[in-house]
């Protein structure tokens, strides 16, 4: 019996299949450090704990894409190892901030499966939840992924599409415990612009660009233990290129959206996503972001933004798709979230 | 309104204004394991906690340059995004040992102004210091930058230049609470020369080198939250190079003058210091240094030693100026500092 | 008198000399979370604290090889500053557990000097250990390098090579102190593989791959401390490559060997290796294994697992040497370990 993990194919997912993702991880101060060494994060909600505590939190958490990032690493092996592309993401939420010393694992459930017209590979969809140590959910999100057929002799299984939530509606959003903005510092945040002062519709350019290197990319996405061998064997591919990780392009436009957005301080929803065109090494990633929504929350001082961030490799800002209807070439990512920002 | 940050120009500053810097920011054993990675620091108070706890502090602080650069870093935004140069440093002290656990914030005061004879710019000099969650000043040293001016025609502030020392008397050096160096060890240190053993005027060179890499410095500069678009965004300059921040020299020269003066543990004052020549990727840093000084101190077994370290391209040790006066071209960093060392 | 570190030559060790090496170091989550992102480390119980409390551990250890690279950091500068290659390991074990907090410095003896029939340098052997806070012993090993005279007309040693183990007895073993596999989680794990599905002679290609860059192998030596220049200084061999310190193919193969060994969880012996072919960036590391003994130990659910590892540029696997008995041009590394897996 080979030992190593081929990874599963398109026929060996079953509807309602739970699969218990391997290796869970323990996070810390030095998942923390390293997250501010790989993009320019500044939230100071994940950079000070003395103004996490003011807000009314236990200290500061960990950024909350090291939450989804961790989450979706141990998902790799079992979902989009042998995937062809990963198609979207939906009804994402973030249950609890994870603090240093919370150890994380994955567990996904097979809720959708479409074999393609063409018999070769077919859509598999996911909800996948991650749980602490207390076996209480910190995050959960759907995504699906093509993926390739072992057999394609092997039969089509019946299709079932979940139907999915276009966003989070606002009132489902889960704002941590204690979370209070009324005290909000913000000068030590670095902007003045609060909730009220952003409009539906509101685009903002983030300016600043980073170029990425090889060694950036892969540090990153080992520390998430993504083990998609894409990312990190230039033999792979007939060019050579390591492809980017999706989830690095998000980091980093989320970072660099703190120009602007230095506020929107919390993720706490994940409406939809999509990966527009593949990023290689020394892609210089500038951003930038719509408001699309507003909403108020229970918690005092806290309103909630939706928010849509385009990565980009450049290009005129927000322009997005092209007359055909498709991203134009210049556009990394479209991810659409709901944003905790304080009244 | 725009809501990104165009940073200030010359005439936004005035003479006597405090400027609270964005973003504090809790440090703790994750940026010190970075700061290993990213330089050959072997300092052994640095390193140990039980050699520190055995020089009588609580445990190892993090390295004094850590503290600097997140001092630094938070000054960026509001100081030095739109500076032509970084012209100098001066009466920069430490005032306490930073410790995992800590959380900085920095806060400048403008101390000085002066429009240059061209009307298109002028030098702002600041006096930044560092602050704790206690509020208590770790750090603090002036600077002054050239900065552009935004309106050509806005009219010049009345000159002000602050009088500054040319170095931190050593009687006004703060030597950290309970330190003690009686029972210091020298074969744990990594080489037996002490206080004594040092002449005015002796010259080191450090031998090492060190060649640097983009994603290197990169992860450097995040990891201080120093924002400068010029160490990240390669398009930003015709020539596609990204110059490399000033203090990554710094603490490259610092960690490679161990050999030779791994005696020397603690940086307790910052007397002056020029950015000689940009750096960029693919050099090889090398450092020299010159003792300028030497003081005894009221700590048991605890002497002051004055250095200037000079990091360099290659070029012979030693030199440093050309018959103009000017730095010559592989000089990079000329740097004075006061650091304590066994006697 | 020169104070800079020129390191030892091959006349200044004498049989019997025991060597002090500097600069001790505390290691903690930072070093974990740097060793999750360098390498694609995904062992189960060096990446949770609830799987390894699980164990019957007192919370996730770190990495084996963590303790191994920063004890063998200490001694480059006393031992292999002039070394002209590193020979031989034998009679590794792991005594300790190190945890974050630990504070580890190294200590070696001369066992052995050989000098060679040119007279133009020698073989040292030295039993180095590597002690933590309590003067415990967390690991020791022998290790053989050749190193250079300074003076050609210095008398040879007296030859003496020490005896040393081809393998470490399987009862010689140390296991940690309540290490107890009988709950052990598989599914966790990553792999359902127990100690009894291996075959002694049985061979495992590991799959995967992953390119190497500059960036990553400085970080990574910087971080155990390793001083020697060949891996950092570019201008050192007139080809400008730096030459990867020999511990980075080691954890890389390691790591990538998860894939199909995910459960041999804690190395305990090190039997021997070599450093068969010098390792660039560039290079995409590959890793194969082979069952070279299978033991029983004393500790409920474990099984000791005698395991060679080979790390390659590629190649045919399971390829090891040519018809001159001398190592195939794709080895970079012949590793030979014992790990504990679950019964």
């Amino acid at each position: 019996m080979a030992k190593t993990n081929a990874g599963r194919f398109f026929e060996d997912y079953k509807l309602g299949d739970v699969i218990e993702h391997a290796v869970p991880r323990t996070v810390a101060e030095g998942e923390r450090a390293l997250y501010h060494a790989l993009y320019p994060a500044r939230g100071a909600l994940y950079s000070s704990d003395v103004f996490a505590a003011n807000c009314g939190l236990d200290g500061s958490p960990l950024d909350d894409l090291i939450a989804f990032h961790v989450v979706f690493g141990k998902t790799v092996p079992d979902v989009s190892l042998n995937a062809v592309a990963n198609l979207g993401y939906a009804e994402g939420r973030w249950h609890l901030p994870v603090y240093p010393g919370d150890t994380l694992r994955s567990v996904s459930e097979v809720i959708g499966l479409k074999q393609n017209s063409n018999g070769k590979s077919g859509v598999v969809y996911v909800r996948t939840r991650g749980l602490n140590q207390n076996d209480e959910v910190v995050l959960d999100y759907v995504r699906w992924v093509m993926v390739r057929k072992r057999d394609l002799d092997a039969p089509a299984p019946e299709t079932v599409v979940p139907e999915l939530a276009s966003a989070i509606a606002a009132a489902d959003l889960i704002i941590p415990e204690g979370l209070d903005f009324t005290n909000y510092d913000f000068t030590l945040a670095g902007e003045p612009h609060r909730w009220g002062d952003y409009a539906i519709g509101e685009q903002i350019d983030h300016v600043d660009g980073v170029t990425i290197e090889e060694a950036e990319h892969m540090l990153a996405t080992r520390l998430w233990q993504n083990t998609a061998k894409v990312h990190f064997d230039a033999t792979n591919r007939e060019d050579g290129k390591r492809l980017i990780y999706g989830g690095h392009v998000i980091s980093m436009a989320r970072a660099l959206s703190f120009n602007g957005l230095a506020n929107a301080q919390m993720i706490v929803g994940l409406n939809g996503g999509a990966h527009a065109n593949p990023c290689f090494s020394g892609t210089t990633v500038r951003a930038w972001s719509e408001v699309l929504d507003k909403a108020e929350t229970d918690a005092p001082g806290v309103g909630a933004i939706r928010l849509r961030m385009v990565a980009t490799t450049g290009g005129d800002p927000f322009t997005l798709r092209g007359d055909d209807g498709k991203y134009l070439p210049h556009v990394l990512l479209d991810l659409d979230y709901w944003a905790l920002m304080p009244l």
